[in-house]
């Protein structure tokens, strides 16, 4: 029987791939040639027009590219550990990981938001989900540092999240699991009496962008998959697809492909807001952690959190209703007017386009189908506002260029397809390579996109790059859509699984941001703010070293006096005060990462010697032409040792200050060949 | 006296960066236009020319760029965790990262040395080095896969590796820090008495390619930096830069300046080979691991190694020389006719050129100026072919064309000059943004280099792009250098810090890519063959997970009967057969990374329930239309529970058979819609 079965699915997968990879010679023809070269490419010396920021997927990160070029500017450490530069390793970032769970070193980031006021991005901040242990994390776009990571409670993979509101009041994260609430030992077959979704609204502190669980709602248990808000004439509404309203539990490839229509969540924040103040809400005792960057010490501090405030939309009317939409939906998008919702079933032929105003009134005139758990269904009739017919296979997210025309991947189709948001009528279609998920317009979910480019994000790489192996980076395409018909002009491939990506015009980001730390505002108490003020210190098994780094050496070099068993922290100050002078520091045998401390800031590695002897310790960054002579020596002496703690930075300074100065002039004399 | 000297530095940084950053704007003027734009261009469909691969520097890791078109391929983990495909993470790939100082998790990774037939790449394997604690790893080039990684006992900061030899027989391996031999606690300031240098050559199996230390030559305590190995006629010859020939051990930016010349070292090693035979080596009892990846079951084991075998210069005459250096050298580098060795003093004005044959011959006469610990001089003089006059300011890096010309960098005047190797003539400069370490040519340091392309990795990236807070990409620049002048065509911005690169034909690598693993070679002990097979077994506390994946489901996908305590083995066998097609797995508060699983391949994820309750997992890279179908549950009751251990997909499967079979004719209608 099984197998029986599994040749349906083996026959189906084989369709998917079949039809993703068509047609791939004609369409390249069209973009040889110099034109889309030029377009795509950038100078030495000049700037890319857009930063795109594409969460990681299964790498937890996010990663910020320049467009047009495609260029990798930066990955940006957020969920999960980054040996590279000592994030989750250094003693001042571990708190970051902190959950209900223990540390979590890894999660899978999904959808990026940008922060928005008037609907428009403001480029202050950045978040992104954690989807597997949920969570919410926020980017400061001045340091492109991970700042702030919320844990969500009672939900299970939060990938309904984190969906902002115009003014980045909330981020509306739906769970995308349905589980026990609270949870509970019981048997998964009793999923339809058990299991219950929340849905999320974190608010963000408008001044410094703290993250709050301000409610929760208890709705049906569905798997909530993505949302958006309502902009404009819709600002105060939610909308949320869903898949899984058949309720079931296993094998959802098709027993959640049963029904014909699944269910969209409409919300009311607004309502819900009001009846928060009226404590309407049951509070419920849970746990989740909430860890933050102080601003100040630059240190990692997590909070144990253990109540929650739960709406039940039994008790609040005219708070949620639901609106019939083809089949098994995935993304949910919203024009920028505010006027027009796509509710995109990935597995119906059709999509089916809303109206915010016909919603309306049919909640006005109570035009509903029934109810789901209390909760009013909007009749589709009603709430339509057209159909765009067989626009391709398989459609999965849609944004918008501001001129009125929306844009929609189509995985199994592999294609990207224009059509006409009022008309609904198709203009144009090209074909990606291969199985586009989400794709990204720079401002293409705000009221006011910048219609000049499209990127594609596929899920299926294959031939498009040299091989490197079994294991294929997934593949961004990049259109020019300023013309009527799409164009494309350059394939690059992309870092993890990008699933959502948001991209901002470069001026928005570009001056605010922070070339280094200025160390007159280091409060870190470890700190050490000139050379003159290093030292060691013992505490017992504990050592403390305060250290610092400056062209080009480390000081102290030379320490003895550790003793096997201690725990030996290094707190590294970077003196340096200038752009892209960050230091490193490793010393052998550490069981842990480097750090790579920027100017200005203090960064401290863990080390646990484990045998007695002389451990080299050095600077990674290759900071100036001395670089590979900043090193040092650290002693370690067998436990219960008398050997006492020393330290130095060249003992024999004073005979060397001639060697010294002859040292800087002959630089100054040898700089002028460069010129 | 301290802040004074402090002054002197940093004055000499400041004219560093000054130097560094000069005229960007003559330079960036002359590549503007279409033609360097088409030169980098790689049109979507088409493929790169070329591999280069980079050593990630402080990342750990290896990236493979695409060329001309700098597109980021794919970034290959070695000796970091990588949550990311969870390298490290895997109960496959822990072992990995064993060390004789328990699991590292953590290195910097400096010199990427490609196998050589014959003194060309033959395309086989890729070594590198680790330099914070001493190891060398290697990469298969049919999967991109780190297979294997060597620790290397009694040295530190391994930076001065892993140089190979033109037929794979060696990589030479010299330590960058002295140490005391064997490890013992004594005062740093006795370095001169105590600390010593090993330079390490590991046999390569031409077969299999398996490392080995085959034996150790132990040295003077100075810094062992960069080497390179004789070709051709000079095949079976090392020659390895140093400095602090001063032997100092604290602020070595100026104690280890003071010199106006260093020495090179000079060592025979079919000699050394010799003497091994003659056993006229001594075995030290040392600790050291060598951690294997096992092909047949996919899972990396561990050994311990205790013995090492040493030669003493003293013991062995003829086997090792010096020659002087002018100051501070770092790098090493011999041309395609193994006759001239390049060194490159980073403190001196001129640059030296060395002459095989000369060195040859003076060792013959006996041409010596004294000895260091008994191990001859060769004279400079009779050494020396002849010297690039006023080059540039901080000589760093050679690499050659195959056309007689040679191209150095050079740190602080930030320049690329190419210079004949004969006549020792200058004949071009370009400016490189900012400050470049080493370079990389095609095979430029083979003996059949394709000099089509330079690229400059650079050690400064302030401008260049658009900013990303205070840590910022470094940066490679490539140039065209087929024509007599040097042209820069593109900027790209790089991942961790590349040091050393190489880059290969694609034609070399792109056939033997291996695309999937045939499941039928599958020899993983907990490898589940089919969905029939899946399981869950109890043993005690243990639990495990017989668990398949094949698109859309896991089975099995609904499992109870675990208990808070147990430790539960998640095996996943990827059932696919076709490229491109990985299926992940993670499951809601595992503290622990994602498995990201290949086609036919088992990766096992531990997970220990903490607390009672329903637990969602799913597959975590999107892999079909239904992808977001792909999930599951796990109930975890308390301790002591006695709810048995079941486990099932779709107990309903039966009367779903309809639906399935609906669905599938469904999808072969819809498919022709794309079309």
């Amino acid at each position: 029987m099984k197998t029986h079965y599994l040749n349906y699915v083996a026959g189906l997968s084989l369709i998917f791939l079949m039809a993703s990879c068509g047609n791939q010679g004609s369409e390249t023809s069209q973009v040889l040639g110099g034109s889309a070269a030029e377009q795509a490419y950038v100078a030495p010396g000049e700037y890319d027009e857009f930063y795109a920021f594409m969460s990681g997927g299964y790498s937890g990160q996010i990663t910020a590219y320049g467009l047009p070029s495609g260029r990798l500017l930066k990955e940006i450490p957020v969920f999960s550990k980054y040996p590279e530069n000592g994030y989750g390793y250094s003693e001042e970032t571990k708190a970051m990981f902190n959950t209900s769970y223990g540390e979590v070193p890894w999660d899978d980031s999904h959808h990026i938001e940008l922060s928005q006021t008037d609907g428009e991005f403001d480029g202050r901040w950045l978040f992104v989900n954690g989807n597997n242990t949920p969570r919410i994390a926020r980017v400061d776009l001045k340091t492109f540092e991970t700042v702030e990571i919320l844990e969500i409670p009672d939900v299970a993979g939060l990938h309904c999240a984190p969906f902002i509101t115009e003014n980045s009041e909330y981020l509306v994260s739906g769970t995308r699991f349905s589980v026990p609430i609270p949870q509970k030992d019981v048997p998964i077959d009793t999923y339809k009496k058990n299991f219950k979704g929340l849905i999320n609204y974190v608010s963000v502190d408008p001044e410094h962008g703290h993250m709050e669980l301000a409610f929760q709602i208890e709705m049906p248990g569905f798997n909530y998959d993505l949302a958006r808000n309502g902009k404009g004439k819709s600002h105060g509404w939610s909308f949320l697809t869903t898949y899984n309203s058949e309720q079931e539990h296993s094998l959802l490839e098709v027993n959640a492909s049963q029904k014909d229509k699944d269910l969209m969540a409409v919300i009311n924040w607004k309502k819900a807001e009001q009846y928060m103040k009226e404590g309407k809400f049951t509070e419920r005792e849970t746990s989740y952690f909430h860890n933050l960057m102080n601003e100040e010490t630059s240190i990692a501090e997590s909070e144990e959190k253990t109540l929650t405030k739960i709406l039940d939309p039994k008790e609040c009317p005219d708070m949620v209703y639901f609106i019939p939409v083809p089949k098994s939906p995935h993304g949910c998008d919203v024009d920028p007017t505010g006027e027009y919702i796509v509710g995109n079933g990935k597995l119906s032929a059709d999509m089916s386009v809303y109206s915010f105003d016909k919603i309306m009134k049919a909640i006005e005139e109570k035009n509903f189908d029934g109810e789901f758990d209390g909760i009013p269904i909007i009749s589709y009739e009603a709430a339509l506002d057209g159909i765009v017919k067989k626009p391709g296979l398989g459609p999965l997210h849609t944004e918008f260029d501001g001129r009125g025309n929306a844009y929609t991947t189509f995985f199994i189709s592999s294609e990207v397809v224009k059509w006409d948001v009022a008309s609904k009528e198709i203009l144009d279609r090209q074909s990606t390579f291969y199985s586009p998920g989400h794709l990204v317009i720079p401002g293409g979910e705000t009221k006011k996109p910048d219609g000049k480019y499209l990127v594609a994000m596929n899920k299926i790489t294959k031939d498009r790059y040299l091989p490197t192996g079994p294991e294929l980076a997934h593949s961004a395409q990049l259109f020019d859509i300023s013309g009527d018909k799409m164009k494309l002009i350059l394939d690059f491939p992309t870092k993890g699984e990008p699933h959502y990506a948001q991209a901002i015009a470069a001026d928005k980001i570009q001056p605010n941001s922070v070339k280094f730390y200025d160390i007159e505002n280091n409060k870190h108490p470890y700190a050490t703010l000139g050379e003159s003020k290093t030292r060691v210190e013992r505490d017992g098994d504990e050592v403390h070293v305060y250290m610092t780094a400056i062209r080009s050496h480390l000081a102290p070099d030379n320490i003895e006096g550790f003793k096997v068993g201690d725990k030996v922290y290094f707190h590294l100050t970077n003196l340096e005060q200038d752009w892209d002078v960050p230091h490193g520091f490793a010393i052998q045998g550490a069981t842990n990462a480097e750090l790579l401390v920027m100017p200005g800031q203090t960064r401290t590695l863990l080390w646990e010697p484990k045998r007695p002897g002389v451990f080299a310790f050095y600077c990674t960054d290759f900071c100036s032409a001395l670089h590979q002579e900043m090193s040092g020596y650290a002693r370690v002496s067998p436990k219960g040792s008398n050997v006492p703690l020393k330290w130095g930075l060249n003992e024999k300074l004073r005979e060397n200050e001639q060697a010294a100065h002859d040292f800087y002039e002959k630089a100054k004399q040898n700089a002028n060949i460069g010129k």
